[in-house]
Parts: C-alpha cells; sequence; structure tokens
C-alpha cells in the first residue's frame, strides 16, 4: 500500500474493504510521506519493520527482490492525484498489478501513458469507482442490457456534497487543500473529484460512451481555484441525453448520488443514501421496489454474485468497495495461475475507465468555462 | 367559469378549490365549445339553465347585464391555452376580475396585450401557478427572505413526468393532442406546460429574476412537433446560478417536482409528492424536517395563513389550489369594498408572472434549439 | 350544523370537506353554545340571521317548520362527543339525516338507543370515521375482499400523537380539558379519540370482527383522569388476530397512523403521513408501491370512485372527509328521490359503526384496567 | 471457529465482521459435524490442514497444546443454538475466550451454567446482538443516558419477518428446520430468534429491566412446533412501560426492525432498514434526522468510536458486527496484556445479557401461552 496512514481516509476504507473477505492480506507499505507516520502507521497494523518502507521507489524494489510467494502480489495506491502515475508507473514495471484511487492520474497525457504501460506489461489495474461496485448499480446494469427498459432515452445523474461550502482549504481541512489546488488535484475540481464518478456510473450502466458535452463549471465559493460545482448536458454514441449535476458547495448535503435511467418502457432509480433499493417505474403498473439481497431470486446473477447478506441486512460503502478488491483479487489470482477469470470476476473498472475520466475532466473543464460555444466534442487527447 | 365540463379535469379542480373555503359560488358558466355538454355540464353543478352559456362571449354580455349583486363577481378561463386570451380581454374589459390558468396567453405579445388591459382597468388578474401556493413553498420564501439561508448561491429544480413518453396524441388522449400543437399550446411543449411551473417556483422563493440561460429543448418521442424535455442552467439577477430540468418522457413518473435552494447557511428542499414537509440541511447540525400543521408555532405567518388543518393531517393539491382562489377572492372583495388589501391576500400569482412565464418560453425556445451560441439573454418582447 | 364556531378546529374541517364537491350547503347552524358566538360565526360563514340559532333544539324546531326545499336537508353535529347523543336524537325525530363525529356518543347506553332511533325513523347517518375514506384504505379493502392477500392473519394497527405528552389541559387547552374529562368525552381517553379509528379502519378493511381483546390502557401524564395510551391484542370472528397501539404521549408524533395487514400470500401497508402510496409486500417479488391516481387502471373501482386527481397530485385529509360527505349526500338525495342509493354511495360508516366504536371503548375499559383477566370479551351492552 | 462452513450463512459474516479491523485472523475451525465439509471449508479459507478439525473438541484440544502465541485467542461459535453450551464451557476451561451467537445457549439452566464457568474462569465472552452494535443505536444509549429525553415513558419495539410465513421446514430449508425444532432451538421460535434483539435493544438503550410481561405467543403457520410470532406489553424496573412485537409471519417483510423511545422531552426513532439515520422529535420543533458520519461533531463520543466513515458513505450489517468483534478483541487484548480495557472497548454485549435472554425466552414462553394470568413475572432461574 502506498498511503493510507493512520492520518488518512480513504487508506483505512481501502484496508477494511480489502479484508473483508479474506483474499488479501496486508503484506508491506509506504504509508506516508513522512518516514515516522509510516512506521508508526505500518506497526499499527501488525507489520514488521522490514515491511515498513519510507517510501515507495524503496517498497517497489525491496519487494521485487523478495522471493516469489514472499513479495507482495500487488500495490494499492491511495495517494492524492498527484502521486498515482509514478508509483503506478514503477509498479507495473517491477512486475506488480495496481488498484488505484480515482481520478487515476493527474493529467491525462499521464493517463494515456499509463494505459500504454498496462498495455505493455500485461498486468492488471483496477480503478476504484466504488459506486459502480454497489449491487444494485449491477441490477440496473444487468437490467438494461437485457433489454428490460427498452430503448434508453434520457440518464439524470447527480452527486451533491456540501463541504466545500466553506473555504475550508483556507483552514487547513488537508483534504480541501490538495483537492482545491490544481497542481495537486488537477484541472478539475469538483468534476475530477466527484463528477467523475457521476459521468463513470452513466457509462457503466448504459454501456454508452459520452460524445459530446454542453457545461457549466463554477467557482461559487469566492477565491477558489478550481470548480466546486460542476454541470453538463450530454450526450451519448447510442443516441440518448443525459443530464450530470454535480456539485461540492450544496450546504447540508453529505453523498447525495442518485442515479436515473428512463427507457422507453420503465425506468429505474437508485440512490446512494439508501443503496439496497432500486426503484423501478413503469407507465401502468405500481412503482417496483427492489431490495438487494442475497436470496432475492429475482435479482440478476451480476448482482447477486456481489451481495453478501439476505434481504434487510443492509450492505454498505464498505461492501460495495470490498466487490472491487475482491472481484480484482480473484482475477489476479487467476491470471496467476495461468487460468481464464470468470466474467463476474473481470467487473471493476480497469485502465480504460481511468482514460476516459481524464478525458471527462478535461472535455469538461473546456466546455465549463466556454462562454460562446455551447457544445463540445468530447477530447481524446 | 369558462371551460370546465364535464369531460374536463383542471375545472374540477377549479370547482373544488374554489368552493373549499365557502368564499366563493357558481353562478354562471360556459363549460364547452358544445353547447350540449356546456348545459348538461352546467345542469350538473346545479345551475339553472339561464345561466348557462353557449359561448364565453354570450355570458359576459349577459352577466354584465344583470344588476350588481347578482352577476357573477369574477371570471375564470380554465381551457386550453390558445383560448385564454380573448375571453381574458372582454372579461376584464366588460369589468369582471379574472382567474386564469396557465400558461396565461398562447404567445408574448398576447401576454404583453393583457398586461396592458390589466393596468388599464384597474382590475384583478390570478394565475393560477398552483405550486407556489403550498405552505411549504411559502415557508422557503419567508426563509429566504428573512435570511435564513444567507445568500442563496445555488438552486435546483426539477419536474419529471412520463405521461407523455409514448406519442398518445396520436391515439386521441385529449390532454396530449392540444398539449403537442403548437397552435394550440404555444411554442413551448414541456417548457410552457411544466417547465413554467418550475422556473415560476425559483422567482417565487428567491425573489430574483432569470436573466441569461443555456438551454437544451428535446423531442425525445421521435416526430414530436414540440419539446417533451427541456433542461437549462440559469443565470439570475441576484448573482446566483440555477438548474432546471423538466420532462415528460421519464416514464413511470407522475408529477415529480422538487426544489431546492442552497445558501450560503443551510440548503432547503422540498419534493411536492410530500408537500407537508421540508427539509432544512446544515452544514453543523442534524437535518430539520419541518413539518406543516396550523399549530406549529415555529412557522412563518406567511406560511401559516395558508395552512387549514393541524400538523398529521394532510394537506395537498386542492388545497394548495384553494389557497390562491381564497386570497384572490379576498382580495377583489376587499377592493370592490374599496378597502386595501392584507399583505397576505396580495399572496397569488398575476399578470406579471403570466407575462414573465410567456418570456420564459420564448427565451427557453430560442435558446434550447440553438447548436452554437451558450448562453442567452432573457426575451423582454 | 351543530357547532363549528369560528372557535373550532373540526368544524371548518366538515365544512370544506362538503362544500368541496359542490353537493352540499351551509343553510342554517347552532354554532356555539355561546349565542353571540353563533351568531358571529353564522354571519362570517354568509348565512342570514334568520337561520343562525342560539339553541340546537331552536334550529331543529324552526327548520322542521320551514316549507320542504327550503328547510335544511341533514345535520352534521360537530359538538364534544356529550352533545352528541339529544341533538342526533332530536334531529332524526324531526325528520333529519345526521352525520356526527365519533365517537357517536357518550355512552353505549346512548348509542344502543341512537340506533334504535335509526331503525325506528329509517333516516341515514354517517359517522366520521375518516381515515376509512382514504382512497388508499378503500383499495386496501377491494383487495382483501377479492382475495389478493389471501387468508388474513395478522393485523397491525397503529396510531400515535404526542399533543398530550404534557397536561396541557391544565394550561387551558380547550380540546385537551373536554378530552380527559370522563363526564365529557366519557370513558375513554386515548382509546375513544383515537384508538377507535385505529379499531375501526381493521374492522372496515378486513370486514372481521373483533370478539376478544387484551389490553393495557395507561395514563402516563401523571395525574390523568383517562388513558392516554392504549395497546390491545386483539382477535377476531374470522380467526386471525391483531395488535392496536394507540398513544396520545408520543412526543414529537403528529398523526402517525399506520396500518398494515399480513395474508398467506401478501401484506399491505398504508401510512397515514403520505396517504396516496400503499406498499404491498411479496415473499418472492419486487414491494409494489401502489400510488393512487384517478388515471391509474390498475386500482380498484371502489378506490377510484374516491379519487379527484390524477397521481401525483397528492390528495389529503380534507379530501377523505370530503368522501363521506359526498357518499352520505349521494345516498340521500337518492333515497329522497325514492331511489336506490349505488353500492360505492353507501360506502360511510353508519350508526352500526358508532355502535361498535361504543362497545370497544366499553371492551377496552374493562380489560385495560383489569390486572389479572388476560381475555375479555367483546361487550355488547 | 466453531461451525461456519462454506454452507452457512452466519459463519460468513462473523468472518467478515472479524476480518475487517485488521485485528483478527483466522487461525483453526471446525466448520461442520461433516468432516469434510470442515475441510474444504476451512482450505477454502486459506487454513493449513494441521489446523483444520473434525470436531470441535479435538480443536480445542490441540489448539491448547500449542505454544502460547501459535494457538487461538479465541474461539467463534456460530452453530445452531443446541450446540453452543457444550463447546463454550469447554473453551472456556481451556482458557479461551469466547464469542457466541445469540441465544446463548438452548436452555436457561445452561446459560446461568455457562455465566458461572465465565466468573470462575475469569474469560471474556461476547454475545453477538448485533444490532445494538449500530453506530445510531449507540448514539440513543448516549442521549438517553445524558437526560436528552428527560423520563422515559413508552418503548415501542417491532421486528417484523416474513421468511416463516409458509412452512419452508417442510421443504427442507436448513435455516427452517433447526429454528422450528424446539430440541433444536430450545422453547422460543420467533421469540428466541428475533424477539431476543428487540428485547434486547430496549433494555441497552434505556438501561433498563424488565420485570414483568403480558404476552401473546402465536403459532400462525398452522401445526408449527413453536410460536412464529410474538408480542407483549413490558414493564421495566426504571418505572416505564414497553410493547415488543415479533413476528416471521409478515409475508414480504425481510428484517423490519424498529425501534422507538418516547420521553418527556422528546422521542427517538431508529429503522434497522436505514441503519445510519435517527430521528430525534420534539414537541415544539421541527424532527432532527441525525445523520451517522464520523465527522459529525454532534454526535455523542460512544457512537464516533463505532463509525468508520464519514457521513454520507453508509454503513451497515457487518459493520455492526465487526464493531462488536473489533471491541471484543481489544478487551481481550489489553486484558491479556494485564492493561485496564478502555470503556469503549467494552462496549459489546456479555454473559449477562446471554443469560437474560435466556430468562426473556422463558418468561415470555410461560406469559404467552397462558390464557388467564395476565401478567408474569420475570423468570430467574
Amino acid at each position: 500500500m502506498v498511503g493510507g496512514g493512520s492520518d488518512a481516509f480513504i487508506g483505512a476504507i481501502h484496508r477494511r474493504a480489502a479484508f473483508m473477505d479474506n483474499q488479501i492480506e496486508l503484506v508491506c507499505g509506504c504509508f506516508s510521506i513522512n518516514p515516522e507516520i509510516s512506521l508508526s502507521s505500518g506497526r499499527s497494523y501488525f507489520l514488521p519493520d522490514n515491511r515498513i518502507y519510507s517510501t515507495w521507489q524503496e517498497m517497489i524494489q525491496a519487494e521485487a527482490a523478495l522471493p516469489e510467494g514472499e513479495r507482495m502480489d500487488f500495490v494499492t495506491i491511495v495517494t492524492p492525484n498527484r502521486f498515482h502515475y509514478e508509483p503506478a508507473m514503477a509498479a507495473l514495471d517491477a512486475g506488480f498489478d495496481v488498484v488505484i484511487d480515482k481520478p487515476m492520474t493527474l493529467t491525462l497525457e499521464e493517463a494515456l501513458s499509463l494505459r500504454d504501460k498496462v498495455y505493455e506489461t500485461g498486468r492488471t489495474l483496477a480503478l476504484t469507482h466504488v459506486y459502480s461496485a454497489y449491487p444494485a448499480v449491477k441490477e440496473i446494469r444487468a437490467r438494461i442490457a437485457r433489454g428490460d427498459l427498452g430503448t434508453v432515452r434520457r440518464v439524470f445523474v447527480e452527486y451533491s456534497q456540501g463541504w466545500l461550502s466553506e473555504r475550508i482549504e483556507l483552514k487547513g481541512n488537508n483534504n480541501a487543500v490538495w483537492r482545491s489546488d490544481p497542481k495537486q488535484s488537477g484541472k478539475g475540481g469538483c468534476v475530477g473529484d466527484i463528477g467523475t464518478h457521476a459521468w463513470h456510473l452513466t457509462e457503466y450502466v448504459t454501456g454508452a460512451k459520452v460524445t459530446e458535452v454542453c457545461a457549466d463549471l463554477l467557482r461559487v465559493a469566492e477565491g477558489r481555484a478550481v470548480d466546486d460545482d460542476a454541470c453538463a448536458f450530454l450526450r451519448y454514441d447510442a443516441g440518448f441525453t443525459g443530464l450530470l449535476q454535480a456539485t461540492q458547495v450544496a450546504v447540508g448535503e453529505e453523498n447525495n448520488l442518485r442515479l436515473r435511467v428512463y427507457g422507453q418502457k420503465c425506468g429505474v432509480e437508485w440512490w446512494q443514501q439508501q443503496p439496497n433499493i432500486l426503484y423501478i417505474k413503469w407507465p401502468d403498473r405500481p412503482v417496483e421496489e427492489v431490495r438487494v439481497g442475497s436470496g432475492n431470486a429475482y435479482l440478476s446473477d451480476e448482482a447477486k454474485w456481489n451481495i453478501r447478506t439476505p434481504g434487510g441486512h443492509p450492505e454498505g460503502f464498505m461492501e460495495a468497495f470490498a466487490n472491487i478488491y475482491r472481484n480484482f483479487a480473484l482475477t489476479v489470482r487467476a491470471k496467476a495461475a495461468g487460468e481464464e477469470p470468470a466474467v463476474e470476476w473481470l467487473d471493476f473498472p480497469t485502465v480504460e475507465d481511468g482514460v476516459r475520466g481524464l478525458q471527462f475532466i478535461e472535455t469538461m473543464v473546456q466546455a465549463g468555462y466556454c462562454a460562446e460555444q455551447k457544445w463540445h466534442k468530447w477530447v481524446e487527447e
């Protein structure tokens, strides 16, 4: 693990998600830029001192030198955006698979280069677009794929937060400091941090790709260097359109992520705050409230594979996260054994999603601050 | 009453709303273009035959000829859009006050002319933008006005329906036939029918006016002559921005109208499907669930004036509608008596809202089909 | 109308409910024990002075002396419980039909005597158990009747309020004063005021009758003379059992009325705070969210007859109330015309429900304070 | 681990809950009565063959013989009720701490004996009453303890399921087979399986103890040997009363667990299907919607200690379960190190709760089938 010291938030999530299914052990790590924090963190994770490293370079080198079976199997990178690219490249070069937080890299250029590296090395890279790993979201994807909705016509996605409503980056909030600094977070603020999640969900469930956007990027909190609110009209290659709404200044909102897809036959709605319920809306019969549960026979196999408990035992964010780790772990283990991974194991975001994520940010930034031109083509590179 | 025969939907709503508070009686009407339907309808409403008319022209003429105290006090116009303007003008000319369904007229030109007539005659015109008459909406307005939210920063409004998902106008659905025919409904389809409600809510609660829009108008159902889906980024004169989303092709949605306003201090959310609840979202304390009820002392006077029942006795659409009629009735009665209407009685949409509604449609249509220009100024005339 | 002066709450509800459908006019009344309040109230309701009476005796006598077609058609009694019996008896004797608030009388003895009078005179009496008049409740009844649930097995009903949490009767709250005084409200406190509504709902929707109860009546607020909380296990003649929970000391609750019925095939749930939704719960498929709306073809005719608006236009408490008045009005008009009322018009609570209501209170009081005997038979007289 | 083979449900939950926080490793187990299933299960959990045992007796003996630091630290017992007592006694005797599923034993006699053993050995026993481990439940407890509610007056708890609506035990459903067989599950059916959870919640949050019950136990599904529905009026030593409702025949319900406590000042409501929200209901201000999140400063320290994610990242059943394991692990590690465990680590159900659970079942069974006596004292032994 690179990053994820005891002073970080997302690292703990990654560890719990990785451990939950007993498929993954933490064997080593460089948990902080600060070697002392790295050491104390590693010890608190029950690691021996010789597997706690001061730099990620050191870690990759030392681990690669260990005998097979003893060295780590893959690297998880949970650092701020600007520290994604280099350790990922190095890990791939050293023969390790990689799990990486989104957005995948700081720039589109890095993303393209990382993609080339993945192709070149043949290794596996998983990107933690966690929301697409909720069972209910997978159920939507399965239903759209098998035609339950008929032709898709409209997609609405919204991701609202309020925690950046004030300029807390000026008060030393670490999460806010790097996210509002383009050098550390990249060109996108809100659009990169949560807009990418929202956009990814729409492509994940529909299987279609955005081709054009008309966007409005805002810096609502005065003086902020990056957008803290972003909305867009979207056009998809499959012929339908969408509306994306992301904001981090909707004061009082926690993590209000809502996805709706309307087809010709019915519509579906999912809301992350009640992640185990899916609403199917019909023109001529009652709304159906689909409930996630391992015993609910009417669910798709794709959803069921990613459910751990019977209905009524709420699963949450950590279990969604764990789905990515478990599917990734099963995949890399199969590959290592020279076997073909099962189709359902391959259901996690890849380097391709990572590249498109950076393209999305680039496109949105170009479109969002432009005062004249209405529609902007998807930026490839 | 003009329109509202036994074969119409909205007329019955108007009558119930008007009767509910015992302030208004139905004394005469021309209820249909078809004189037979008008007659049978009038009889079923317990009117004597001599007060049931075959044309609205006849009605206005005959009523105006009756002695004061016997003739009708005002005219309610509940016909399709294209039949609003003429009877309204005639009624005003004949000295009657007017209640009229939105959008106020077929064209912006008519709207401006009707406004002039209202000014010229000094009569009262109420427009039934019913959603702004819910007590919870009035509570939002009061809270914004007194500064509870601090500076407003973002307004999100959505109005989703699904009933025009298929081209039911081709199957003879009357409500769909005239709404999808520009000659009968005007330039706007969805944008006029429900987009105006959504837009009006935002101006009503914030007191600010839209100055620019970037819009996307869609004809999702193939071959439809007017938009059936409309969304827009909005800029307001008070400096904040908004997002408006209206659709009639979100299959399975009934009347999904949701309004959110985020200020610097807190955000508010209201949803028409649970109209008696208002959510106040704070950055640092629990969400507050404000419940409409005549005994809830913490509510504003503006809201309380428009509530009829103690908490827990749900009020609905009809009571909101009735608020417009009651406030209008109290106003015209006061004016007739040469008295100044109380401020809370004047709280109903007027000819000014009607003019802005047509301007909104015009602006949205210009912006929504334009492929190049991003932002469009509000169209005054 | 007897009672319902400008200082009363429920009278205004009755009037609005009665007026809404244009079937009923207010023609006379005695609105208060205080003649001055009666007069000023009547004037504010636009009545001529000669139809505003100082006592209900005077009113019944004077109206009965008026020529047919001019005199009132029926009497509505909206006074506190102890003033129900005498005006109702007198009205029936004078040939008037009667609408009366629940509980029907102060004592079971009065109720039985009133029932005899109704039989003797052949007049019509409607009891305003309003919750059974919501369309969604009628939908439950229709579904149970046609076997959708299979054999009913368990009924759960809860009605929670919090307004009597403190002894506000000591602070002069009128509604609390008479309700907590057995001489004015009868033996039951909470059990009579809201327990009867809850019990009535269960008999209304299932068509079964309670035969035995095991109850616990509580006086939670110290020193109160009547129960302010009542719960009971119920046995029904159809073989199933129920649980009833009513309280007026659940601080913070407004009017939390929830009904659930579980059969062998599915369960149904309804909640008065969202009265237009009904949940159908299946063992092997998604929960169905049935939405009340005049255009929803899948609803029963019984429900549809009692709906005024298309889906998405929330109906509320007042519309439910109005259903009783409209059905009653259509029934008495038909009877007056010597015609057979339609089956759906007869769907309102009658004197029989009123008698059972008083029996319910009597049974609950006997059972609820008994420390030894577990089960108590239904008290017939 | 005793039990929890690959064919069992709850074992997987226990493992995930135990692993999640990186405090606990699975080192050995006897996973099934069937040695082959035990072996294959153990291998799939990545255990070496020599730590996979055929009987729990063998496991305890063999592990106890291993050097300290190598042998297991504690035993988790996740077998059906009748196989709880013996392995627990043996484990304690061999010096191991114990985690055990509820109800703790098959009989009250066993429970008392197990309690004596815990006292005698000084070991730690944790009972997995998982619902009391949700952060929101801990928040309720903290608020009641610090007096936010004032004097508690009424407690309502409901736990409804529908999965035993049909006699699926006749169709070979394993979970149903042992639960409906008194020899395997004990005297209680529903009352033991889920009634104990509901009862435990009330004692956990209020700190009070039940002293008397008036109960009704039902066998709704014809021919079932144990109750499948149980409700009771409860009296607590602190002077308040409660209502408990548990059922497994509410067809269509998954795991509908709802807890409400009303004090003099306010009421609280929690619902397991939305476990991260808590409603605080006030007499004179808006309902507060308290949201669980590590950053929500207004939450109690007791709740915060048991939260892993910031607001808006839903935690679920597994995280609640993990709280028990983590608190238990920290406690036993501290004890092993001769240190005093922190107060918040000791927050998990103990052998005392286990004894009271069996007493609850015994009391309910005595009261629930009795036709005459209304109130039954709590059964001590």
